[in-house]
C-alpha cells in the first residue's frame, strides 16, 4: 500500500459546532426585530493555548461586520448582534490560536513564579518575534507601534510586556495563521408581530351590534369594521377573519354540522367558491371587495393588522372546478373526488391535487392567491391544514413570497404529529398552532414548554397559544366554566408572547359543547350568531388588563425567557419571565374548582434578587402588593375570586427602603 | 422580478433525519462485533398516506443489502443489521409514498364502513390501475401475478383486494415514484474488546514474585510473563504495560517524584529514550526486544491481549533529540524547550513539536512507532495525553492505521474538558478514559452515565471506567479503605462493559496517598516495588468472581443497556442491565462506612418481569437467593460484609413454580 498523503491545511483549532443551526444548516434559525442573535461556537485546541475567535455577520442588504467572540465556559464562545432589519442574515465563525495571548499569559506566570533572569530575557525575545511578525504582515497603521513594543521587549522591558495595550495591539494585528472557518449559516429575521402579538378571531358575518333581535342578520365587513375600535381597546394586535369568500351551495352544511343546509342557512366559510367567485373574491353578503378594503383601511388606521384564513380547498361550485378540472383528483368515471377519510365523506369540499399533471399551474395560482390579498393590504395569513399539502409546495411558496415581502407572517394550523408541525416551521411558517389546548396539568404544561423553549426546537418553531378555536372547545373549559377561562387566558398570554383567542364565545364563557364533539354547540362555522359586544360582565375587562400588562412589560414579549419555579402544590404552577430589569412572576391555580395554597421557592440568585433585603411583588391583575424576603413565600389562590397572580417583581434599592422606613 | 422557477424533483415524503449520525455525518458512529446497528429515520408525508422505507447497508468489502424499515411510533422507522466484520459499514435510507398500501387501507375502511356498491367498484378500478402500472414497470417475474390481481379487481373481487398477499406483491414491485434518498453515513465496526474487556495494568519491572527480599530487584519481561497465567485466572482480557522503553538519565526523577534521582533509581518510564534507544526499543533491564516478543507470545497463548502505552514525548537523551532537533521547540539561544506549565518545569521531558517546519517527517515517524509495535504483535494502544497533540494528527494517524489494521484499539488518556475528550473519540479513539473516578455520589454517577449512554455521545464515545491509575488515587479510596475498593470495583465493572484497574495496589488496598497529591505514595512511576502476587486476603478472589460474572452474563457486555432503578435511600444506587433474556440488577451501598437499607422500585413491565407471580434474584457475588414479588423490595447492605449485590433476575415459568410448590 503506498504511503497515504498527509493532510493539508490542517488547523490546531477545532470548531466542534456553531449555534444556532437547524438540521445541519439546511434551514435558517428564526429571530425577530427587537431580538439579539447570540451566536455560539464550541472551540478547542490541543494543549493549553488560548483561542481567538471572531464572528462575521451581515444582513443580506448590508456589508459584513465582524465582532470578537468571548469565552463563556466549557470551551463555548459567543458574540451577539441585534436584529434590526427584516430578511435574511448570515453568519460564520473564524478561530485560531492566539499566540500572543498565550505567550503573555505564560510570561506573566513566569514573572510571578520567579523565573531566572536569563529565562525572562529569552522569553522576551520570543514575544518580540511574535510582534515583529505581526508588524511585518499587518496592513494597518499599527505596524510602527508593534515594532516599538518589540524594541522594548528586546531591551528587557518586563512591564511593557505585561501591558493590556500590547495584547490588544497584537490581537488586532494577529496574522490569524491556521485559522479555521465555519460554514455560513442563515437567520431569518421576522417582524416583531411574529414574536409578540395577541390575535382576536371572529366571524364578520356575526358582527351585528345588537343581540336583541330574534334571528341575527348576516353582517357585512362594514358592520365588522365597527367592532375594530373595541378590539383595539381590548389590546389586541391582530384581527383574524375566517374565510371571507363566496360559499358553495352544493352539499352546503347546515346548522350544527347538519349534512344538508335548510333554506337561508349561510354554510361554512371553509367551503370556498361559488358562481360569485373563489379565493380572490369577497362574499357578496359581506359587502364585496370594497367593503373588505375599507375594513383593512380602518384596521390599519387603528394600528391593527388583519389576518386572513387561507384554505386551499374548494366547494363543488368553485370556478376552478370547471376551469381547471385537472387540478382535482378524478374517479375512473370522470367525477371529481370530494374529501374523504373513509368511511367519512365530506361532499361539500373538494381537495386540490398538488401532484396532478398540472401541478405547476396550480402551484402558481395558489401563490397568486396570497399575492392578491397582499395587494389588498394583508400581511398575515393563517393557513388552514397546511399539512395536507406537500411540504415542497410550502417551502417554495413561502420563500418566494417572503423574498418579495419579508414582513409577511404565516401561521400554520397543523394540528398534527410533532415532526409534521416542526417541518412546516422549518420550511418557513413563522408561527404555529400548538398542543397547548390539550396541556392542562402542571406536569403537561412544564414538559411541553420545556420542549418548545429549552431545546433546539426553539430555533425554528414559534408557538402561538390558543385556548380555543372554532374547531376546539376543550373539556377543561366546558367543565371549568369562568375560572377555567381565566386560567387558560392567563396561561396562554404569559407562557407565550404570541397568543390568540376565538374571541366572542371565550369572552362570554360560552362553553356549550356540541354533543360528542370537541367543538362549540351552535358553531359559528355553520350559522350566524349575535354577541353582546359591550357586556362588561364578560371577560372583556380582564382581557384588556392582560393585554395591557403584556404591552407594559417587555419580559412578556419574548419566548425563550421562561423559567419554571418550584411550588409545593401540584395545583400551583409558577414561572418567571425576565427581560433586562423587567421581571414578571406568574402564579396560577390550575384547579378551576378549589382553592389551593403552597410555598413558592424562588431561585433568587438566578433572578438577580438580593437575598439581604425584602422585595416587592405587585399583582398587576388585582393591584395588591406584597413584601417578600428570601426564596420561600406563601401563595393562596381561590379560582372563584382570581385564579392567578401576574406579579411584577420590584427590587428596591437600599435607598428606597430607607425612605420607606423613615417616613 | 421574473417569476421564480418551480422546484424540480420534489418529493412528498420528507426525510427529517436519520440516526445514528455524528456531527452531520462528518464522523462515523461506532459499533462493535456482536452488536446490531439499528438505523432510524424520521419520515413524514403530507396528508394521511402511508410511507414505505428501506434501508440500504453494506460492509466496505461486501455487496449492498436492502431491508424494509418498520414504523415504530411518532413517525420513526427502523431496521437493523448485525455487525459481523471489522472495518466500515455504510448505510442510507430510501422512502416513498406507499400508494397501494394507502389504497388498500382506505378500501378496507370503505368496505367495512358500508360504501355503496358503485363506489366500491370505482375504487377497485383505481386499485387495479396501481397494480397494472407496477406490472408494466417491474423487472421481476411478478408481472403476471400483478396483472392477474388487476383482472380480479376489475371483475369486482373485493376479497382478493383485501388480501395480505396482494399488498406484499404490490410493495415488492412498487415503482417507488418520487422516492427520497438520504445521504450515505458511516459506521465504524470495532473489535468486541473495544466494547467488552477488563484491563489489568501493572509495571513489569515490579514483577518479582517475592516480597520477602529487602530492596526489590528490577524484573524483566520474562519475570512479568510468569504473572500472565494468574492475570488470566483473575478473568482479565487485556494486560496493559506502562512504557517499556529505555529511560532517560538527564534530570531523571527520583523516588516519590524527587527532582533528582539517586544512584540506582530507575526513573519514570514516561521519560522515554536513552542511548540504548527510543520509542522502538525495549529497556535493557526488561530483557530487550526478545523478552518482549516472548511476553506477547505467552499472553496471546493464554488469549490475553497486550496493550502498550504510547507517550509521544522524549527524555533529553532520546536519539530523536540529536537526529531531529527540528522536531522540538527551540529557544532563541538554540536550546530545546523542556515541558513547562509556568511556573512549573518538567526538565526530564521534551515535548515534540507537531507543527514544526518538519512536521511531516515527525508525523510519519510517530505513525511508524505504532507500526513497529503492530509488527511485534500489539493490537491495543493506550495513548498518553493525546489532547496535547493536534487533533488533525490523530485523525490522520488512527485512520491510516485502522485502514490497514481494523482490529486496532486506541484508548485515549485525555483527562481534559468534555469537548476535547469527545473530539478525540469522534476522530477515531475507540476507548476513552472518563470522569468516573471523580463521580462518587449517587447523583453524580446517574447524571454522568446518562450523559454517556442516553445522549448522542453514546454514538461515538466508548467509556472505559478506571477506579484508579498510577496517576490517580481518589480520596474516596484513601478514606474508604477496603469497602470503598469493593464498591468502586463493582461500579466500574458493571456500569461499563469496558473497565480497568491499576492492579497491584488496588488488589492489596494500598491506599497511601502521596502528601498533597491525588496519587499513590511510593509511586511505581519512580521506583520498583514488590507485590505479594498470591495473597488470598487481597481483593483477588472478588476480582475473579466479578470478571467471571461479566463473562457469564451478556447483559454486562454491552454499554447502552443501562437503566437506573429508583431507591428510597440516597446511599443506595441500583440499576439494571438487560440483553435478551439475561437480566442483571446491581445494588450498591455507596457509603463505605455505614450500613444502609431501603426499598427498590423495579419497573417490572419494562423489564418483562410478570406482575402476577414471584421472581428469584440470585446474588452472583455472595450466592444468596431471594424470592421477590411486585415492584417494591427491601435491600440492606453492610459495607463491611459486602457493599453490593449483583443479582441475576430469574423469571421462572409457571411450571417451574408449580414444581416448587408441590415438592
Amino acid at each position: 500500500m503506498p504511503e497515504k498523503k498527509l493532510p493539508t491545511n490542517w488547523s490546531r483549532v477545532v470548531l466542534a459546532w456553531v449555534k444556532p443551526k437547524v438540521d445541519d444548516g439546511k434551514w435558517p434559525a428564526k429571530r425577530s426585530i427587537g431580538e439579539d442573535a447570540t451566536i455560539w461556537a464550541g472551540l478547542i485546541v490541543d494543549g493549553h493555548d488560548k483561542i481567538a475567535a471572531e464572528l462575521f455577520y451581515r444582513h443580506e442588504d448590508d456589508q459584513e461586520q465582524v465582532d470578537r467572540m468571548q469565552l463563556r465556559y466549557n470551551d463555548e464562545y459567543f458574540a451577539r448582534f441585534p436584529i434590526e432589519k427584516l430578511g435574511r442574515y448570515t453568519y460564520r465563525v473564524r478561530a485560531w490560536v492566539d499566540q500572543f495571548a498565550t505567550w503573555q499569559d505564560q510570561f506573566r506566570r513566569r514573572v510571578e513564579g520567579g523565573d531566572e533572569e536569563y529565562e525572562i530575557q529569552s522569553e522576551l525575545k520570543e514575544g518580540a518575534a511574535l510582534l515583529r511578525r505581526a508588524s511585518s504582515e499587518t496592513t494597518s497603521s499599527d505596524a510602527k507601534a508593534l515594532a516599538a513594543y518589540a524594541d522594548a521587549f528586546e531591551a528587557g522591558d518586563v512591564k511593557k510586556a505585561l501591558e493590556r495595550q500590547v495584547l490588544e495591539l497584537a490581537q488586532n494585528n494577529d496574522p490569524r495563521e491556521g485559522a479555521v472557518v465555519s460554514d455560513t449559516y442563515e437567520i431569518d429575521a421576522d417582524p416583531e408581530l411574529a414574536r409578540f402579538a395577541a390575535w382576536y378571531e371572529f366571524f364578520p358575518r356575526s358582527a351585528e351590534m345588537s343581540s336583541e333581535k330574534g334571528s341575527p342578520e348576516h353582517a357585512t365587513l362594514d358592520d365588522a369594521a365597527h367592532l375594530l375600535p373595541r378590539i383595539k381597546e381590548l389590546g389586541f394586535d391582530i384581527v383574524y377573519l375566517p374565510p371571507v369568500h363566496p360559499i358553495g351551495r352544493t352539499h352546503r352544511k347546515g346548522k350544527d354540522n347538519a349534512p344538508k343546509a335548510r333554506a337561508g342557512e349561510p354554510g361554512s366559510p371553509w367551503a370556498i367558491g361559488a358562481k360569485e367567485g373563489g379565493h380572490k373574491a369577497i362574499h357578496p353578503d359581506l359587502g364585496g371587495m370594497k367593503a373588505f378594503d375599507r375594513f383593512v383601511e380602518k384596521a390599519n388606521s387603528l394600528r391593527l393588522q388583519v389576518a386572513l384564513d387561507i384554505a386551499f380547498q374548494t366547494s363543488p361550485d368553485h370556478p376552478y372546478v370547471k376551469a381547471h378540472p385537472d387540478w382535482f383528483k378524478q374517479r375512473p368515471d370522470g367525477t371529481i373526488r370530494y374529501a374523504e377519510n373513509p368511511p367519512k365523506k365530506y361532499q361539500d369540499v373538494y381537495p386540490l391535487n398538488f401532484e396532478s399533471d398540472e401541478w405547476q399551474s396550480l402551484w402558481q395560482e395558489m401563490k397568486s392567491v396570497f399575492e392578491f390579498w397582499i395587494g389588498h393590504g394583508v400581511r398575515i395569513f393563517r393557513v388552514d391544514n397546511p399539512h395536507t399539502k406537500p411540504f415542497a409546495f410550502w417551502e417554495w411558496c413561502i420563500l418566494e413570497l417572503r423574498r418579495a415581502h419579508p414582513d409577511l407572517i404565516f401561521l400554520a394550523e397543523a394540528f398534527s404529529r410533532p415532526k409534521i408541525m416542526y417541518q412546516l416551521a422549518k420550511l418557513g411558517y413563522n408561527n404555529s398552532y400548538t398542543y397547548f389546548t390539550w396541556r392542562n396539568t402542571k406536569e403537561e404544561i412544564i414538559e411541553y414548554c420545556r420542549e418548545l423553549y429549552d431545546t433546539e426546537i426553539a430555533e425554528f418553531f414559534r408557538p402561538n397559544f390558543w385556548p380555543n378555536t372554532p374547531d376546539i372547545l376543550h373539556e377543561y373549559l366546558v367543565h371549568g366554566g369562568r375560572p377555567a377561562h381565566v386560567i387558560r387566558l392567563v396561561l396562554a398570554s404569559t407562557l407565550s408572547s404570541a397568543y390568540g383567542l376565538y374571541g366572542p364565545p371565550y369572552e362570554h364563557v360560552d362553553n356549550r359543547q356540541a354533543p360528542g364533539r370537541e367543538e362549540y354547540a351552535n358553531n359559528e362555522k355553520y350559522e350566524v350568531r349575535s354577541w353582546s359586544w359591550n357586556d362588561t360582565n364578560s371577560l372583556q375587562p380582564l382581557m384588556k388588563r392582560i393585554n395591557r400588562i403584556r404591552h407594559d412589560n417587555p419580559a412578556l414579549q419574548f419566548m425563550r425567557n421562561l423559567t419554571f419555579v418550584d411550588t409545593d402544590s401540584p395545583h400551583l404552577i409558577a414561572y418567571t419571565k425576565k427581560k433586562g430589569d423587567n421581571l414578571i412572576l406568574v402564579v396560577v391555580n390550575l384547579d378551576p374548582y378549589h382553592e389551593h395554597q403552597g410555598m413558592l421557592h424562588l431561585p433568587l440568585k438566578d433572578l438577580d434578587i438580593p437575598t439581604d433585603r425584602p422585595y416587592e411583588v405587585h399583582d398587576l391583575i388585582g393591584g395588591e402588593r406584597y413584601y417578600w424576603s428570601g426564596p420561600n413565600n406563601f401563595v393562596k389562590l381561590n379560582p372563584h375570586v382570581s385564579p392567578a397572580h401576574i406579579f411584577k417583581v420590584h427590587v428596591r434599592t437600599t435607598r428606597e427602603w430607607d425612605f420607606d422606613y423613615y417616613m
